[in-house]
């Protein structure tokens, strides 16, 4: 039998790539040339130059998104470069299309230069609506983002930090019914400090969180080992660890509620589970092989297990995030995506888990549930007014 | 009554322009979603990285074109920006989709700087199976496209030097059939020595036209001022003008057999074409208003005129010629699109007036005519394959 690899391979082949363009408008004859083509057309161009805005009015930019890679960091399979990394970008394209009517255009940059990627994107934003960054190693990506969201006045959002992120509150959230914990009172582990665990870590503090302990393959960041970090770790060392912990996952763990792992596979043993506070709550993101398989979890004390897979439950999939954060973003008109639109995405998600239907096997709703974008655009609008960042 | 103008505005706002992305694989359930993605898609991602050329067997680049302008010479709006020239960029969007299925995606760059613009293209490259440069200012617009054709190993056009030549010389070819002329005994005068000027220009004289006289704002361009030229009319001055002759265009004129008008309206007078050779042809393509009117021009004793227009006999529409240019030089993958294409593009094109129609008022096919981007496709993909340019 076929494996989803080999199936994979023969769809691509098949269809040439998953992306087309498509005209919204006919051009069957003279007549309606000369209304999409020249003369007709000077006439949106000229309204353009009149006033800027208008671009929003008569062309796709208010409905298109570029997904921007530079190959350094697809997937689990690391700097594959642009070329290699072009399927994961159209998928990520035919996903915004499919879950939120967004267009969205696969861009992978054959440069893997911080100046030379935000200039590049600042040169494209005309053209779109919004700028997704995708793949991009750290700690270039935070750098890369942050100025982005600085020089440019469309949403910038760098999905593989925020798009976990946003998910990962939304399980908590719900873990955190179930439990009877709170955000202020429970200790955070977190495993990894690159792109997503550090937004993860910055969205668990906007939620409340103050014991957040982060663990890298440095170990525990603590306050005493500052100079030897870069400015993302140093951005950590200085709102995490309020005890300045010291040693790795073994010690980190010790006494913790949650644990979310953005690193490696099979790096939490059942042995350190069993150090956690009781109805511990484990996301286990690394992908494919989980830091730990939910049942070892489950074995060791855990009552909330969730993964990046799609064969256990509790799947912390960013397609529940990304499609409708830009598509109320766009919608707003919002000039940027900020923390407070991140945390009203994942309270709407959490919601979308009824009642009556939590469960420890379902804190998270199912990334093909219809609600989900349509709930978390509303939210990112609502806040977009409110915020007044829109244009 | 709504003008074309005012209909196109409206046409524009109601669609949110003309373009949209199309997802040619359907992602309704967690396998398709594994197939189209994670984890699947790392396989064409593998594949891709040990082979790079593969991408065009996994990805949508072998079809994909970029459309790309800086806004700074568009249409005959000139320097109007990249947002105010995204109308333009979408709708030869469409029309490439629209005459040849080839998907050409719009991006106006937000900066004018050769190098820059030089630099941006190749480093969006990986994306794309070809790069369409539209509407950039002359001569910048001819040093862009040399660097980039030698510095990329995918095909690079620009249209408004090349579309334009390639459907003149069609136009030539089936004017001198019924004024029994050859291009090696002709006089040609050009008007205008910008971006369509020069690349006419020189297929004209890869025709075997010896006698080319280039006039241009400052006069008949010739070998004595040399010092005051730019790179672009230097070239110019050193393959044409064999007699070195001086002055303007009323010194150009006489004994011309052919005008070719690439510059701005009403410079060409009756009296202008008196001094012609009997049955001379004059292509005024200055837009909306050309070099002299069709009407004023045979009286002046003109037997075959052509414009830019829709509404006049023999009408120079790119359209003719870029969308084949593309489908056969994607079908080929060829490398580069070269001056013996465009000829064997010109000559196809030439030939689909069959003999029996060719009269002085139709010496160009018809734009919708769906032959035409067959035919031409065709010839490029023949002379691809006779070069070997192809990968």
């Amino acid at each position: 039998m076929a494996t989803v690899y080999e199936k994979s391979l023969e769809l691509h082949e098949e269809n040439h790539g998953k992306i087309a363009i498509r005209s919204k408008v006919d051009v069957n004859n003279k007549e309606e040339l000369s209304l999409a083509y020249s003369p007709g057309v000077a006439a949106p161009c000229l309204a353009i130059k009149e006033n800027k805005e208008d671009v929003y009015k008569y062309t796709a930019k208010g409905n298109m998104v570029a997904v921007i890679s530079d190959g350094s960091a697809v997937l689990g399979l690391g700097n594959i470069g642009p070329e290699a990394g072009l399927p994961v970008m159209e998928g990520k394209a035919i996903l915004f299309k499919k879950f939120a009517n967004v267009d969205a255009f696969p861009i992978c940059l054959d440069t893997q230069d911080t100046e030379e990627i935000i200039k590049t994107v600042k040169y494209l934003a005309p053209s779109f609506g919004g700028v997704n960054l995708e793949d991009i190693s750290a700690p270039r990506c935070i750098e890369i983002e942050t100025r982005l969201k600085e020089e440019l006045d469309i949403p910038v959002f760098h999905d593989d930090q925020h798009g976990t992120a946003i998910v990962v509150v939304a399980g908590l959230i719900n873990a955190f019914k179930l439990t009877n914990r709170t955000f202020e009172k429970s200790k955070f582990v977190v495993n990894g400090a690159g792109a997503a665990g550090s937004s993860i870590i910055k969205l668990i503090a906007k939620m409340g969180g103050k014991n957040i302990v982060v663990n890298d393959k440095d170990g525990i960041i603590n306050r005493d080992d500052m100079e030897t970090y870069d400015f993302s770790k140093k951005e950590l060392a200085t709102i995490t660890n309020p005890d300045n912990i010291k040693g790795g996952l073994k010690e980190a763990i010790i006494g913790a509620d949650v644990f979310i792992g953005v690193s490696i596979g099979n790096v939490l043993t059942v042995d350190m589970v069993k150090e956690m506070n009781k109805d511990s709550i484990i996301f286990a993101m690394a992908n494919p092989t989980p830091e730990i398989m939910p049942e070892d979890a489950l074995k060791g004390g855990a009552l909330v297990v969730g993964t990046g897979r799609s064969d256990y439950p509790n799947q912390v999939n960013n397609v529940l995030a990304f499609p409708g954060i830009f598509r109320g973003a766009l919608d707003a008109k919002a000039k940027k995506i900020t923390e407070e639109m991140k945390i009203a995405a994942a309270v709407g998600i959490a919601k979308l888990v009824k009642e009556e239907e939590l469960s420890p096997t379902y804190v998270i709703p199912d990334a093909f549930n219809p609600e989900v974008a349509k709930v978390v655009a509303g939210e990112v609008m609502r806040i977009a007014k409110e915020q007044g960042v829109t244009r």
